[in-house]
């Protein structure tokens, strides 16, 4: 496992953790990646615990078999349900989820308060909240449902008039200017949400900073293997994507997400 | 399966068939239903056919088992995709499917054009659209997906300001006075879409007729039993429901499209 040749496996529910592996490859443009979408069974959103941590386990072993070095579990719920059972399967592997370095990314915001966006059973969960109080214990964490922005997301509407009408009424109350609870920090607790950056950045101003739990994961990731000193630092560099159904729909769709467009799309079955 | 005091099955792959479950208890309101929602496994509209056909025979081997004498497909995707499969493994078995009687009635409308309003898998198959046009070749036939309603609908956001511009971002170009494509009849593709119709009707206007297809399915489901004899009229009819996962939002969020508060929801595993 501690091939430095081996890729980096990622894995989500679906085509939203495509923009941790934007990110990663951001961090890291030596790397191989191996991204496995279970779009077969998505939304883990809206699954039990004990299902979330079933399928966390198959998906890790499909990445594992394919030889990886760590893996990146680029999906909130999974994150939030599977990370133990996922690191006592795998003890040797370094294993990392995207809630912890986005809300620690939090933690270091300015007095005040802080906006959590994400899907519906994320925010339910609290798994943002108690992650960011447990740093901060002195901000303020509200978590705001945002169901409609995964379509939106996928529907390619990331800029405009209409996008910006329904980004504007998940921040009503939150960003109006002079309002009591303008957040210092909004968090993107959703990993179909990075592609609203320029349209929030542009909504809530300057004085809030947007959190991007892509871009602060693949942070930590490429910051831990470097201190590992495991890493490629020269070779080309390949890309491998998984999808457990709807390839199709993967190719077309995902480009949004990778801010490329996909070849080549292998459907497993898990 | 014709002892006329057994339940009419009715099956969905979530929470928006409960629409037509509400319309079939209107239609029928002596007859006992059992519904099963396949939550675990939604949504159905991203799996390829062959995978809807498995899903949805194991969902009528449930309700079989628990003595139903006519089945009711309340999903768009699998009534597109597995009636066939059904009929052949249920040969005695009455089943009904929620393209076709929308289709029948959008057929019905005056001259002009039909406007489609459905998932991106459902328009993007062409069911409602070939159907309408194999009854009524002279109509002009719109698909529009509208991903966005599914969440809104579950979100509860049936009304109001932000409801009404994301219903007239998806009519944009359809029901603008004066314009050339405004519909003769727009057609409620998705079950989850019934609870925008009476905002669709303010927007639309009068000239527009709205075919909702939970309630053109119910009109048909009690038809056709009627014309065998096939029905209860008199006891106090039961109805039982059934999810796969998820059971506290299905009760939550299925009040919305059930039209009344869900008290208990059993959980099955398929």
């Amino acid at each position: 496992m501690n091939d430095s040749s081996a890729s980096i496996g990622v894995f989500d529910s679906g085509m939203g953790g495509l923009t941790v592996l934007r990110a990663l490859q951001r961090s890291m443009p030596h790397e191989s990646f191996i991204y496995l979408g279970d779009t077969a069974r998505l939304p883990y959103g809206s699954k039990s615990p004990g299902t979330v941590q079933r399928y966390a386990l198959q998906a890790a072993r499909i990445l594992v078999e394919r030889d990886i070095r760590a893996l990146v579990v680029a999906c909130n719920t999974a994150s939030a349900f599977a990370l133990d059972a996922l690191r006592k399967r795998y003890p040797e592997l370094p294993i990392f989820g995207v809630v912890e370095p986005g809300a620690a990314a939090a933690a270091n915001s300015l007095p005040g308060s802080v906006l959590v966006l994400a899907t519906e059973s994320t925010v339910a969960g609290g798994v943002y909240q108690r992650a960011i109080l447990r740093k901060r214990p002195d901000l303020t964490v509200h978590g705001r449902p945002c169901p409609l922005l995964v379509a939106l997301a996928e529907e390619g509407e990331h800029e405009g008039a209409f996008c910006e009408s329904v980004l504007r009424h998940y921040l009503h109350g939150h960003v109006n200017a002079g309002s009591i609870s303008r957040p210092s920090a909004i968090v993107l607790g959703c990993t179909h949400f990075p592609v609203f950056r320029p349209a929030l950045e542009r909504i809530a101003g300057a004085d809030t900073e947007i959190v991007d739990s892509a871009e602060t994961t693949a942070r930590v990731v490429a910051d831990e293997l470097r201190s590992k000193q495991d890493g490629s630092t020269e070779g080309q560099p390949a890309v491998r994507l998984l999808a457990t159904d709807g390839v199709d729909r993967f190719r077309r769709v995902g480009g949004y997400f990778l801010g490329n467009s996909i070849d080549e799309v292998e459907l497993v079955d898990l």
